[in-house]
C-alpha cells in the first residue's frame, strides 16, 4: 500500500469533516447513515473510518472546530465579529447541534467530549473579558464571568432562533442593546469619576 | 358502550397530555414509543387515539400549550414572572422542543401547527408592551416590535442554556441587564424631556 504524506492526511480529513457536515446537516445526526456519509464524502467507509472510527467521532470533532473558531473570533476580534458570526451559522447545521442537546445533559462523557478544550478557551475568554473592562469596552461592576454568561446566553439566543426558522431581530439592534447592557461607555457618568 | 360526561372526557384528555409529557421528556420523541406512550400514561393505544389520533397531535398540544403559557405569563404578570418561569422549565422536555426544530424549520404544516394561535398571542404581546412603553417599564425610543424580538432571543438564549444543562446567569442578573437594554427608567435623560 502506498504511504500517504502529512500533506495528503490532513487534507483528506478536512474533506471527511466538511462532507461529514454537509451530510449532518441535510439528514440530521440520526439519518446521517454510513452510506450517506460515503456518498456525501466521497469516500468508502473503511477509508473514513480509518480517519474518524465513528459517526460520534465525526460528531465531536465538527462541534469542537465550531467552539474553537467561536472563541477565537470573541477573543480576537471582539462582540461584534462574533455576534455577526453567529447569524450567518447554517441553521441546517445548528439543527443538528440541537438535536444532540438531550444527549448532552444526560451522557456526561459525551459531553465532555464535545466540550474538548473548554477549559482552555473558558481562560482565554475571561482574559480577553477583563483586559476589555480595563479599557472601558464592558462595564467593569460585574465580575468578566457574569458578562461572559450574559454574552453567551444572548450567542444562544441567537442560534437557537435562527435554527428554528425564526426572524431574528437586526444584528444592529443586537448589538446596540448589547452595549446597553454590559457596554462601559454609559457607566463612565461623572459621580463615579475619581475627583 | 357508557356515555362518558364532558368533565370526564376533560380529566382524561389532562391525563394524556400530562403522561404524554413525562414519557417525551424521559424518551425523547422518537424514543417515546406507542408501548412507552401507553405504560406512561395508563390508557391502552385505542384510548389515547381517541383523543389524539398521532404522537405528532400529542407533541403539537403540549408545545401550542407551552407558548400561550409562556405568553400569558408575560401578557398579565410581566417581565420579571416571565424570565422566572423560564428558568424553571424542565431541561429533559426542553430538549425534546430543540429535537424538532429541524423539522419545525423544513415542515411549514408542523410550523404552522406548532405556532397555532401565534397571531392572537403576538398581537396581545405587543399590546402589552405598547403599554408598557407608555408606563415608561420599556424605552419608547425602540418600536414594540424590536423590544419584544430583544426579549424573545433573551427567553431562547435561556432555554437553550437550560436544555444542554449549561450553568445559567443568575435570575437577578439577567433582568437588571434586560432592564439596563431594554427599560425605560434610564432613558429618560433630561435632553429627552419635551421644554
Amino acid at each position: 500500500m502506498p504511504k500517504i504524506s502529512d500533506e495528503r492526511k490532513t487534507e483528506r480529513r478536512e474533506q471527511i469533516l466538511e462532507g461529514a457536515r454537509r451530510c449532518f446537516a441535510e439528514h440530521g445526526y440520526e439519518g446521517a447513515t454510513v452510506a450517506k456519509l460515503e456518498r456525501e464524502i466521497g469516500l468508502s467507509r473503511g477509508a473514513i473510518f480509518n480517519y474518524f472510527p465513528s459517526k460520534e467521532d465525526l460528531f465531536v470533532e465538527l462541534a469542537v472546530r465550531d467552539n474553537a473558531r467561536i472563541s477565537e473570533i470573541w477573543v480576537n476580534e471582539g462582540l461584534d465579529a462574533v455576534v455577526r458570526e453567529v447569524v450567518e451559522l447554517d441553521p441546517a447545521w445548528l439543527s443538528v447541534v440541537l438535536e444532540l442537546f438531550r444527549r448532552a445533559r444526560t451522557d456526561p462523557e459525551f459531553k465532555r467530549r464535545v466540550e474538548a478544550g473548554h477549559e482552555r478557551l473558558a481562560a482565554a475568554n475571561r482574559a480577553r473579558l477583563e483586559e476589555a473592562q480595563r479599557a472601558g469596552e464592558f462595564r467593569d461592576d460585574l465580575s468578566a464571568k457574569e458578562i461572559g454568561t450574559f454574552v453567551s446566553l444572548v450567542l444562544n439566543g441567537l442560534a437557537v432562533m435562527r435554527a428554528g426558522g425564526d426572524e431574528l431581530p437586526s444584528t444592529e439592534l443586537v448589538l446596540s442593546l448589547l452595549r446597553d447592557a454590559i457596554g462601559g461607555a454609559r457607566r463612565s457618568t461623572p459621580s463615579r469619576t475619581p475627583a
